[in-house]
């Protein structure tokens, strides 16, 4: 490593800036612009993420890169006027992590760094505040212990309890300086009994062990989950923010606290903040004491019964730095065209900002922050459309408590994040993840959160806790997930070894039912009905029709119901992309006459068995194409193997051999012969049709004379028929051949000519490979990246679960591929025949019905190879029209058009 | 169709040649060919194969094609001298089809055309042979009316059989001409109540009829059976030699004969052939008259018994048409550069070759020809290995019967077809799939056979029947098929009604045992032991030599065990390509070891059991370095899913947890536990190895540890390890770590520092898309073409019998791709990961494993696409060894080069 490794900022100069984030992380960055848009920060300097990549290797800080940070240490000495390790008034230090991302809670700090026995002198003296200088060593020294030392925090918290009950205290700011003094004494015993070194007293020391442990941190465990679940490469390194300490805890006339630009539940266009008095950071993010609202606006918003309620707002205690952080919010939202996320220390009267970085929001507030930021001329609409995340879209369509149902309303919290959600309770991670294991649904009860929780959020539907804000870890970690949160329930009391909840003088233990509210913050007994969101926010209607307007891809719907169907249109869907008629025969009646079709003897049997079936499937077409009217519905023919129809258990095939008159041994045989070693790879799809073209025929029958009579009474219907894992072209065009004979039959029956078309999934390696032979044949292509990803992996989705998440969690692979398409792999074959198949034929019709239809990565994936539009499940169907308008305006940005 | 679509041949000249094969058919070219070169030859006129694909669309003959025949038909009149339909002395033809390639039997033909009720006047009055006349016309009407007009064969049989009763005579020829002119009254009857239309009287009705029967025969059952079996495009179509009749059977001085330029059963210079005195072509092939030898050496050749051992030969009563055709003999095999099968006729001491073509051989014959023809300086050395098609080679191969073995020989028939077959007796095509279907062998028996049984000889071990030749139908095909056959057994009776067979005294039932010697004839009781064969044929060794100075592919054995590496390394293996581990873990002691490991709890428990292994894998990488000895050794490691080392059975599993002292029920868990839905697509290969280190460094130690102990010993060891499933760069590159590590401290521990690779199976399709990516960590890649092509198609093996034979029947794939590699589909996928491997590794080493790398056309393809070896089964060793001589040499002559 040669480049430069430390960049300094502070006094209205900075050696970096907003752009450069991939070196200096978000804060990094964030910081370096703050300086140089003028804006008071506390001097310091960021070690970039090239050093943290390098550490990793050597696990050492290099001569070079302590030499850079000294040259950078001396600039702030300068700007601020201390110096560091100074026994008369000590520049104080604080560590930060800064990723290239923000990773709440993810990365540790170290506060305070510079303190010793000597120096602590200094700083009582200089701040005339004895007992706040030994609280701020009382806390580098418990920092330090924990983050760079590795001693288990548990063990600090059982000497300040010891020391309160000693001395007959019970709140932590009640110890006095004596108090303090023997705590950190305490503390020191318990670091060197635990790790065998003694806390570093000089100050230089402890600064390279900070930095070190920041490095460190970027590998441990839970960062690593965090990584894994938000797909951020391990590559990416965090820089290090070394800065001048500030003191919200100076005594009353400091404060320390976060806030956002607009609010970040609802995106109302109000600032919305908390603090606290006397305070540092941390406090007010840890959810301990329970903070005060910035402002009028912030207080009214409260909950009745919130203890903020009654406090007073910044703007009242402290109006002068009020009105200078209302100022620097219009700055910074207007410098950074998004709503920002800040953390602010008012020492002793004066303002610092700490930081800023785009604020995490709800998707109501990401939609209403778009649509009047761009209101506001702050954004284009094109970048309003970059505001709006396309998962945020996904908790506009969260399922809502349904209004008519009576609640049981336990008790109310914070409406920390929307929708709801209900399920058993569980009390830890580890129990969430094993129980939501066999799919129970799961709500996560917890006095607050920490980032060991973040694999348990994940599982759970919902997540409640007693203490916290809105900014606590649960809420900032749940509106990332969207998943609905209530948080801060203070009459919530969580028993955790007892496995119970009480809430006023109802008690609940693990495995009861309850329901939780995140848009109202309400806490509600057993399994009320919900009901599915609507897309009426005038907002969000706003922002999709830029996102129509904008978008080339067109979006469609996987359905097998007119009520799916309609569902989706809905959501704007422009037609359906995927039928599948196998979901048909499963109904009580038809399921009898499959299995009369599947066990016949003869050709004739399985006509008579089923022409019993056409008119239901022709039924179910008809209302589909109605649901559809105008737009086009692909219908793939029958795709499963057939013993997926045939009863397994004893006593159901006991049953049907009683029902169809056939002896059970019989009825086994067969069974018994349509077992296969692997299904995925056996005897379906097209196979099927080309062993039984009775039932290609019976299903096109049926597709075209619901169609024709549709048209007849007046329906526009536009139906593709899709033969489903063809992998050869006689495959296809036996059966297209086979297909346009019979359409034209019962078009030529009807006299009603309706216009179709003929096409393929394309899901079979072979199929992609020859994909000009193909194309030859076809109308469409439509792919079926789940199978594709399966042949192409060489993956059973149905048996993956044994080693995927492993490979995930160990990066082998960098996303579960059935979620997130393999561009790399499949989405090459995904390429290739999009190429060969339009050398071929240049008006073919492309498309993919696979789940990742409605990633979002995966559709701008779509986009750029050209498809003409993605299938997706009814409720991915808005996320799929943003991301693929956002694809579009993220081209225009970087080519610059 | 504007082109020419007739081609004129006779009097020594013709319109088209030899080398116009696809236009004229292997016939039609070769009679061109012939009259260029001055041998006598009925004049006549070739209809392209172009025009039969024409018809079969259209289904009727063109006027612009009649029109061509009949000015060729014209020409033919001239030369010969007599006029198509002349009462007074009418010009006869034959109508044949000739294919591209030889399709015996296959097609169908017509002889005699041209006579009517009046024209059979001229022809007796001409010859001054009522008989003869009337016979020729009786035998045009029976064949017309079977092969044009679709009457059952049968129906004249039967009344033929009805005269003969009526008039008290037994053989066809002792039938006067009235009661041949009776016969023929009948037969016409016969074909009007049949067909409800009359014999056409009118010659070029006849001829036109003609024509089309041979084009539709190009469609029936039979012709597309061999085709699928053969691989033949349905599109080539077949060519109709139409031709003046010269006639075998006016007198006894005309005679009718097949012959080969060499012996077709041992290769040896001799002139081979058989004919009948005043017989036509057909009784020859039938095998109904016993036929007569050409010359002395033949009769010598035959076994004591056969009937024509005291019959004179053609050089007894013919010498100068025997003289004549030993000429012309010498003349066709220095023209054609290869052993021919010609068919010729003696009208009334006349000579006229019929047929010439490559004759169909043994694989001792074929090695034969090509070394002596060589020798003789007919062809080059290379044009040499063309002579031998890698088929025959697997006759050489096959199972001889063990020369200690007490034999209980039956009786004696011609040595058809080489080799030894055993099996259970069965006495239709029909009985033959079926029986055969659940893996039983059988020996089909029949009095003779026909084009009908072509796909229950294809199932059969070998082929034995009664009456018939050397170049009976069933010893032509038997020699193609590579089986052995015992042909022309007269002391053999097949009573088919009673499924019943006797020779002399003994009588067998259907489903009882039997041997057959193809090299020798004999007919054995029960089933002797057999023994595998020698490569130690001198013209073999040279051939091979040739081969091997020839060839730039390397040829690998897979081989699991020293005894099959051995066996391998006789047959010329370089090496072995393939050794698969977990082959080794079936034996008594060794599965316990290895179902201890799997139900392991604990790592530990599970190294512990992998250590019992060890020492066992170690002896058999011994075993196999030592046979092996200076040759490369590919080790697969473990790649089947572990539940397929556990027992299935309820029993087996009681058995199983009493041995290992575990609960049943938790014994059941376990199985239960592994079980997978798509086990092809589970956890399986690198997979395990990663959740599993512990097994893959047990397999790297034992291997790497026996490869130390060879070379302490002075073995020259060269082992490559092989990682088989990997899909992803980082499997490969975790596993390749964790190899070198495992490898380096047992390099370090012995002290002898042994060479080694470590490369990849190259079988998942995404692996192959990604192979610049796999080769940066990568030594070498080996395509295990079996499962890339179950992914490429998306087809299980185990369940693709279904409906693969149906789409190879089908033409839906022109053959089945775990037998020919699919060129098109998966062999992109190779072709595409060799050149993206050598992009990012211009070292890296290449190979194939797949079943394919024994099947002469994907050898061929591996030596086009750049492989470095190809690995195959010991038994097709030397057979890939040729293919990938032959296209060299292919290359060179198409190249020019």
């Amino acid at each position: 490593m040669s480049g430069k490794q430390v960049y300094f900022f502070g006094d209205g100069h900075a050696a970096g800036n907003g752009s450069m984030r991939n070196l200096l992380g978000g804060k990094g960055a964030n910081l370096a612009e703050m300086v140089n848009l003028g804006i008071p920060v506390p001097p310091g300097f960021t070690i970039s993420t090239e050093a943290c990549i390098e550490y990793q290797s050597t696990q050492e800080l290099t001569d070079a890169l302590k030499n850079e940070a000294k040259e950078a240490l001396l600039q702030v000495e300068k700007v601020i006027g201390k110096t560091f390790a100074d026994p008369a008034d000590p520049l104080l230090f604080s560590v930060r992590s800064g990723a290239r991302v923000s990773m709440p809670g993810m990365m540790d700090t170290v506060l305070n760094l510079g303190l010793n026995d000597d120096t602590v002198l200094g700083l009582a003296a200089k701040s005339g505040n004895e007992r706040f200088a030994y609280d701020s060593y009382r806390r580098l020294v418990q920092m330090y212990g924990d983050v760079v030392m590795g001693v288990e925090g548990e063990k600090f918290e059982h000497a300040i309890d010891a020391i309160k009950e000693k001395t007959g205290v019970s709140l932590d700011n009640e110890l006095t300086p004596d108090h303090l003094k023997e705590l950190i004494a305490n503390f020191k015993a318990i670091i060197l009994d635990e790790t065998g070194a003694g806390f570093p007293s000089d100050p230089y020391e402890q600064l390279w062990g900070g930095v070190a442990a920041v490095f460190k941190s970027w590998n441990v465990p839970r960062a690593i989950e965090y990584r894994r679940i938000h797909h951020i490469p391990g590559d990416w390194g965090t820089a290090v923010n070394v800065q001048a300490m500030v003191f919200g805890n100076m005594g009353d006339s400091s404060a320390t606290g976060v806030a956002f630009t607009r609010n970040p539940s609802t995106g109302e266009n109000e600032f919305y903040g908390e603090f606290l008095v006397n305070a540092q950071g941390e406090d007010v993010v840890a959810g301990i004491r329970t903070p005060q609202q910035l402002n009028q606006h912030g207080r009214e918003m409260l909950p009745a019964g919130n203890k903020a309620k009654d406090l007073p707002t910044l703007e009242d205690v402290m109006p002068e730095s009020y009105s200078e952080l209302c100022a620097i919010r219009t700055q910074l939202e207007k410098h950074y065209c998004d709503m920002q996320d800040i953390e602010f220390t008012i020492e002793d009267g004066r303002l610092w900002m700490l930081q800023t970085r785009n604020g995490k929001r709800t998707g109501v507030a990401a939609i209403r922050v778009a649509a009047e930021m761009e209101a506001e001329g702050i954004v284009s609409t094109e970048k309003a459309l970059l505001l709006v995340e396309p998962d945020h879209l996904d908790q506009m369509l969260h399922d809502q408590i349904d209004p008519s149902a009576e609640l049981k309303v336990l008790t109310t919290g914070l409406p920390a994040s929307p929708g709801a959600a209900q399920g058993t309770i569980v009390f830890s991670a580890e129990e969430a993840v094993e129980v939501a294991g066999d799919g129970t649904k799961v709500v996560l009860v917890r006095r607050e959160t920490s980032p060991e929780d973040i694999a348990g959020m994940n599982v759970a539907q919902g997540i409640l806790t007693s203490r916290g804000g809105m900014t606590s870890h649960a809420a900032v970690v749940a509106r990332g997930m969207g998943k609905p949160c209530v948080a801060g329930c203070g009459e919530l009391i969580v028993d955790n070894e007892n496995g119970r909840i009480e809430i006023g003088d109802k008690s609940f233990a693990r495995g009861d039912a309850i329901t939780i509210n995140g848009t109202t913050g309400a806490v509600i007994e057993g399994l009320p009905g919900l009901v599915p969101p609507h897309m009426d926010d005038p907002n969000l209607v706003k922002v999709m029709g830029w996102a129509d307007q904008t978008r080339r891809l067109r979006v469609r719907t996987n359905a097998d119901s007119p009520h799916d169907a309609q569902q989706a249109r809905e959501f704007g869907a422009q037609g359906i992309g995927l039928c599948r008629t196998e979901h048909m025969f499963f109904g009580e009646e038809r399921i009898m006459r499959m299995r009369e079709m599947i066990l016949a003897d003869s050709v004739e049997a399985r006509r008579e068995a089923l022409t019993k079936l056409q008119p239901m499937q022709q039924e179910d077409f008809d209302g589909i194409f109605r649901a559809m009217e105008s737009l086009p519905v692909t219908i793939r023919l029958l795709d499963p193997p057939l013993h997926e129809f045939l009863p397994t258990t004893e006593g159901d095939i006991k049953t049907l051999a009683g029902d169809m008159g056939v002896a059970v041994e019989r009825l086994e045989q067969k069974i018994e012969s349509l077992h296969e070693e692997n299904p995925m790879l056996g005897h379906r799809g097209c196979r099927l049709s080309l062993t039984y073209p009775e039932i290609c025929e019976m299903q096109v029958s049926a597709i075209i004379g619901a169609a024709c009579a549709c048209k007849k009474g007046g329906v526009d219907v536009r139906p593709e028929i899709m033969i489903p894992l063809t992998g050869t072209q006689r495959e296809l065009a036996d059966l297209r051949e086979l297909t346009i004979e019979v359409a034209t039959k019962v078009i030529a029956e009807t006299g009603v000519d309706v216009d179709y078309l003929v096409g393929t999934m394309i899901e079979i390696p072979r199929a992609a490979l020859l994909a000009d032979q193909m194309a030859e044949v076809a109308d469409f292509f439509s792919f079926g990246t789940n199978d594709l990803t399966q042949m192409t992996f060489g993956y059973s989705r149905d048996d993956a679960g044994v080693f995927l998440p492993d490979y995930v969690r160990r990066g082998i692979l960098p996303a579960d591929p059935f979620q997130q398409l393999d561009q790399s792999g499949v989405g090459q074959l995904v390429e290739m025949a999009c190429k060969k198949g339009r050398e071929t034929n240049p008006d073919i019709h492309l498309g993919i019905c696979g789940e990742h239809g409605g990633d979002p990565s995966s559709v701008a994936f779509c986009h750029k190879v050209g498809l003409d539009y993605v299938s997706c499940s009814p409720y991915r169907v808005p996320i799929a029209r943003l991301a693929a308008a956002q694809v579009v305006v993220r081209e225009k940005l970087e080519g610059g058009k």
